[in-house]
C-alpha cells in the first residue's frame, strides 16, 4: 500500500493530465476500467497468473475470482471486444489507473505503480507501429523530458530463433539475453552444439544493441538464421521511423526480450536516467484480441508514472505546483480570499501563529500580511523576497497580488 | 465491474478535474491514498464491516487482511496521523477515487462509486462546518449546477434524544425516521410510553424538515428535550451560513440521521433532481483522528460524481467533449495533422469508408474532407453544416479550422 502526498500527489496528477491531453490530440479517448477484473480475463491477457504476482479475492455474490490489475491492456481488451464491439474500427483508446505488480527484486512485495497508456487496435504493422512510436515519444515530450531513448526491438527475432531449439534449452537462453548475459549465452549455445549460424546469431544478440551502425551486423548475423524475415520488418519499421524524425531517440536492441511472451512483433522500451528500468513499454500483441473471439491487430504502450516522474526531477523538468497564497490578517481574509479565488488564485486564511513556517510545510508559494506603516507586503517563498502592497480595496488588491503570482 | 466508455470517460474526467480545481483554489490539497486499505483502518473509521459490504482479500505477503475501500475517509484519516502527523494543522485535503459499496436496493450488488471530496482536519465547531458548507455549495455551482438543495442536520438531535431509551426501541425509531414514516415513530413511541415532550419531539422529526420555517416549531417541540444544545448549535451554524449567502440553496432537515453513527455534529446532504439520492454528503466527525491516537476535530464530504453527472445531465449542463476533426484526404493528413495538434485541436487520419459515420461513432465533432472543385469543406457533426474551404498551404488550413472549431 502506497499513499501520495501533497504536494507530490498534485505533481503526478498534472503530469497525467498532461499526458492524457497529449493522447487526446493525437485522437486516443479515455476509457476507465474497473481497478480489479475478472482473474480469467487477466489470464487471457497474460497467460496464467502465478498467485503470488496478484492479488486476488472472491466476489461474495457470484463467486467469480477478481484481482487487482497487474496490467490494463487485457481489461481494454475484453471492453473492445464486448462493449464496444460495434464501433468502427480502428479503436484509438487510453486509460490512466493504477497497477500491481510484484516487484522482480523483493519476492513478496507489491507495487503499485500509476500507469496512463494508449492502445491502438484495427491497425495492423508498420504504420500502427509508427503511430505508437511516435506517440510514445511525443508523449515524453509533452512530459517535459528531453533527455530519454527508445530501445527498438522484435519479438519474432528471439522467437523464431527458438523455433526447434528445445524448450528448457530456449527458456535458458531466454534468461541470459534478459540479463545481456554474453558468457552465459555463449556457454549454453555450445554446450547445446547448435549449429553455426544459429549458435552465430544467439552469441550476437545481446551485443546487437545501439544506434543504427547496428544493423550492419546484424544483417549479416541473422540473414541466415529463421530471424531473417523478423529483422527486416523491423528495419522497415526503424527506416520509417527515422523518416518521421525519431532518429535523435531511436536505439535497436535486437536482444530484447522482455515482454517476449506477450509481444507478436515490434516492441519497444523508453527509458532515461533515474529509474534504471524503463519508464515505458510498449509493442504489438496481434494475437491478444483473438483470446477475446475478436481477432483484430492491435499494439499499444504504457507508461510508469513514477519511473517517468523520477527521470523528469532528475533533469529538473518537475511538474511544478499551481502558485498559493496564505492570505493574513484575519479582517482581510473574506474579502481577499473570495476576490483571488475570482481571479484564480488559491487561497487560504492564515491560522493563528508562524504564517511563514505553515506556509512551507503545505507548499504555499506565497504569504500575504501586513508590513509597517497600516501596509501588506507578499512575501515569496521561493525568493524570500517581499513586495509591498498599498491598502487598496480588496478587488484592487487582489488584482495585484494576482498579476505578481501568475505573472 | 463497471467500465466507463468513451465518450463517457472524458466527460466525468473533466467533472473531475473541474472539482479538484475549485478544492484547490480553496487551499485543498490532493492526497492519493490506494483503492485498498488494510480492514483494520476502514473499521476504525467506519465500525464493524459487514464481511457482505466489502471486497476483501488476504495480502499475501503479510498475511493481512486488505479491503477495496467503501469509504476514502478513515484512509485519509489514517495519513494525517502517521504521515502527515508533523505538518502544522489545519490540513486541508482533497481526493479523488473511486469507492465500492453495496448497493442498498440489491443485497449483494457492489457499486463502484468514483468520488471527489474534502477533508478540513484541525477546525473545530461552526467555523469550520461553515467553511465545509460554503465549499460544497460552491462545488456544486462550480461543476455547474445551479438547482439544487442543501439539507442541514445535526447528528446530536437525534443522539440526544435516543439517551436513555433502550437500544431496541432507539434503533427501531431511527430505522423510521430513515424513511420518515410519521406513522411509525408514533406507534413506536406510543407503546415505548415515553414520556410527553419526549414523545411529542419524536413525532415531529420526520416533519421538522424543509426552509427557514421550521425553526420556530422545532424550537418549540425541542426546548424541552436533550436535544436543545444540539438543536441551538444547528442554528447559530444556520443563521452564519445564511449570513454567507446560502439561504438559497439551504434546508433544515432535523429529523436526518443518515450516517448517524458516524457524525459527531452538523451533517449535510445536496440534493438535485435525478438519482433520488444525494449527490454529495457530509459533516462533523470529531471523534474519528482520536481512532488513529490522534485526537482532534474533523470534517468533510464526498461528492458522488455519478450522482451528480446524472443531475447535471438531466439540467442540460452535461460536461461538454472537446471538439475534435477526422481529416480526410490521406494525403493531406501530416502536414495537417501536426499543424493542427500544434494549435491545440485533436485530429486523427480518416479511415477507409464512411468517415461521418466512423466521426459519429466515435464523437468527432467535425469532418475536414474534399469538397467539389478541388476545394474542402470542414463538416460539423452538431450542426450538419459544411463550411467551404480553399486549398491552402497546411498551416493556414489548420488556422482556419482551429478558428471554426475552438471559436
Amino acid at each position: 500500500m502506497r499513499d501520495i502526498l501533497p504536494p507530490e500527489a498534485a505533481r503526478r496528477r498534472r503530469l497525467a493530465r498532461r499526458l492524457l491531453d497529449h493522447f487526446a490530440l493525437h485522437g486516443y479517448e479515455l476509457v476507465t476500467p474497473p481497478a480489479f477484473e475478472l482473474a480469467d480475463v487477466l489470464e487471457r491477457g497474460l497467460g496464467t497468473l502465478d498467485p503470488r504476482d496478484v492479488l486476488r479475492f472472491v466476489e461474495p455474490e457470484s463467486g467469480e475470482v477478481a484481482a487487482l490489475r497487474p496490467d490494463v491492456t487485457p481489461q481494454i481488451a475484453r471492453i473492445a471486444a464486448t462493449r464496444l464491439a460495434d464501433r468502427p474500427l480502428p479503436m484509438r483508446l487510453c486509460y490512466e489507473g493504477t497497477v500491481l505488480r510484484r516487484r522482480q527484486e523483493r519476492a513478496r512485495k507489491h507495487r503499485q505503480i500509476p500507469q496512463a497508456g494508449v492502445e491502438l487496435l484495427g491497425v495492423a504493422g508498420p504504420e500502427g507501429d509508427l503511430e505508437l512510436l511516435s506517440l510514445a515519444v511525443g508523449s515524453a515530450r509533452a512530459a517535459g523530458l528531453s533527455d530519454f531513448v527508445l530501445d527498438l526491438g522484435h519479438a519474432d527475432i528471439a522467437r523464431a530463433m527458438m523455433n526447434g531449439v528445445p524448450s528448457a534449452l530456449a527458456s535458458a537462453i531466454l534468461d541470459a539475453l534478459a540479463h545481456k548475459d554474453v558468457a552465459v549465452v555463449g556457454d549454453l549455445v555450445k554446450d547445446a552444439k547448435l549449429a553455426p549460424p544459429l549458435a552465430t546469431a544467439f552469441r550476437a544478440l545481446p551485443k546487437l544493441h545501439g544506434d543504427g551502425d547496428v544493423w550492419k551486423e546484424a544483417e549479416r548475423v541473422l540473414a541466415p538464421t529463421p530471424a531473417a524475415s523478423a529483422l527486416r520488418a523491423l528495419r522497415d519499421l526503424w527506416d520509417r521511423a527515422i523518416g518521421a524524425g525519431l532518429e535523435v531517440v531511436m536505439r535497436v536492441d535486437l536482444g530484447e526480450v522482455r515482454g517476449f511472451a506477450y509481444y507478436t512483433g515490434a516492441l519497444f522500451h523508453l527509458l532515461a536516467d533515474g529509474p534504471g528500468e524503463p519508464f515505458g513499454s510498449g509493442g504489438r500483441y496481434d494475437d491478444l484480441l483473438a483470446r477475446f473471439d475478436t481477432p483484430m491487430p492491435a499494439a499499444g504502450f504504457g507508461l510508469d508514472l513514477d519511473n517517468l516522474a523520477w527521470s523528469l526531477r532528475l533533469a529538473g523538468k518537475e511538474e511544478g505546483l499551481d502558485a498559493r497564497v496564505l492570505v493574513g490578517p484575519a479582517a482581510k481574509v473574506p474579502a481577499l480570499c473570495a476576490a483571488l479565488r475570482d481571479l484564480g488564485v488559491g487561497c487560504v486564511a492564515a491560522p493563528p501563529g508562524d504564517a511563514e513556517a505553515y506556509a512551507r510545510a503545505w507548499s504555499f508559494s506565497h504569504v500575504f500580511r501586513e508590513a509597517a506603516g497600516g501596509k501588506f507586503e507578499l512575501f515569496s517563498l521561493a525568493t524570500e523576497k517581499a513586495e509591498p502592497l498599498e491598502a487598496l480595496p480588496a478587488a484592487d488588491l487582489a488584482a495585484k497580488i494576482a498579476k505578481v503570482m501568475l505573472g
